[in-house]
């Protein structure tokens, strides 16, 4: 009887961040085949009888191809077993799941996917950027620079006076070369954005700089991520290794807050406020 | 002493998509705000004793307004209490969290963000469509109908030609109308669509369509997000409740995976295969 590939996302890097259904799928994998990026605590939870493949893919290290993945993924399923796919993040999201996909339906093996928390998410809390913002940001692009080249310009000028936010994933160590494409598609110098390394994990950090600077920034520590818009001015100032070019943000004051004010607050509750609904 | 708030992300609809790390502080939560649209299997999880209170916003139902939401938050932690926060999805991504960190931070209230699977991940999964993909997509932007009004067709005309996925949130029941304006941005008639309703719950439906017959789509119920770009065509069609003017996609054959061809494969793993590494 054939077994089932779960496609699975690990989340952004904090173990407590995956999801019940990822830690249910692991604790009764017969066989996982896990990405590089996936922390040790998440792989210490496969049963030690579980067959286990890391098939990472980073540069400079021995590696296995992507056909190789798929034969593997179909051989393990074919011969009955119950396998993870475990990928770092979400799945879906620049994580060639949707080529593991094609190959497993051609193969007709079965299979689900499951989601995961994507590291912007996970990035953007870490940081405390909200990526949205009713003022601010009404949309959020999450990209790539790892293909980047100079012709990819004229894509990126597409985003850039959107208004959106831009999460580049991979931004590589190279800032001064994602700098130089960000203003080739149309950013200001002034254009606030924050590095984040190894997001939710103990070794995290944060450094917030603008575009124009941001090739003064120091290197942090792969994975990396780049967010990069007006919203990364709303980070909370203590999140930040160090200030670069940077005004400071407003900083409010105390204000005191009478429950009968608040109860009043609480019996208002007929007005209708549409903006931003709550899913997300 | 003052308690905290946690800003928690519920994920999409599945209770199992849920992270540890939002069960532990649901499981100890002395006070609760949640949305409307969390589950009533994840508020059964809130411990008997804690504090729960429903400031959901949906339209048309008795609501409290975000200045109530944040004055009650504000109120429970200043009474010492752990408070959770709890967000349909993501806190970051449309869920006004950015307004609520910063009155948390104005009257100095610790607080934490917890990162959730976000609607769209989980939307995504249902319908096993990627979101990015290496020959088709090399971006995705989540964006909002819920304020698009002609003005805002501009910006919508950003997007397009940009080669990203589009994922709308809150799209709203006038598929016409949401049609119509992403074809005023520039796209075709002919562009893949889906819509996700109530995604990753048993009462979950996928309509796969196109932006020239999006019209003539079933209404689905709330909340539905819509897809839009060429990764729809790699949807599986076994999730699609009805085809409105869609080519089926290729089903390939049967592929027989011999032993020794898969055993040459995880041999030859020296070759360095760099698109799209493995976080999200």
């Amino acid at each position: 009887m054939t077994g089932k590939v779960h496609l699975v996302g690990a989340g952004p890097g904090d173990p407590e961040l995956l999801t019940l259904k990822a830690l249910r799928l692991l604790r009764t994998a017969q066989a996982v085949l896990h990405d590089d990026l996936v922390a040790p605590e998440i792989l210490r939870l496969i049963p030690s009888k579980a067959q286990v493949y890391n098939v990472g893919k980073r540069c400079g290290k021995k590696q296995i191809r992507q056909e190789g993945i798929n034969f593997l993924m179909v051989e393990l399923a074919r011969s009955g077993l119950q396998v993870v796919r475990l990928k770092g993040g979400d799945p879906l999201i620049f994580g060639r799941a949707g080529e593991e996909i094609e190959f497993l339906r051609r193969n007709q093996i079965p299979y689900e996917i499951v989601p995961g928390v994507t590291s912007a998410l996970g990035a953007a809390a870490a940081a405390q950027i909200p990526l949205t913002h009713r003022n601010t940001a009404s949309a959020v692009v999450f990209m790539t620079a790892h293909r980047a080249s100079a012709s990819d310009a004229a894509d990126w000028s597409k985003f850039v006076g959107s208004g959106a936010t831009l999460v580049i994933y991979m931004p590589g160590q190279n800032y001064s070369d994602v700098a130089g494409k960000l203003m080739a598609a149309g950013l200001t110098r002034e254009t606030p954005c924050a590095i984040i390394s190894r997001a939710t994990t103990r070794q995290q950090r944060v450094q917030r700089s603008t575009v124009g600077h941001l090739h003064r920034a120091p290197q942090l520590a792969a994975p990396t991520l780049l967010v990069v818009g007006d919203v990364v001015r709303l980070s909370d100032p203590a999140t930040i290794a160090e200030e670069l070019a940077m005004p400071n943000p407003e900083v409010g004051e105390h204000t005191s807050l009478p429950v009968a004010l608040f109860n009043t607050f609480l019996s208002q509750s007929e007005a209708f406020e549409g903006d931003e609904g709550p899913i997300a």
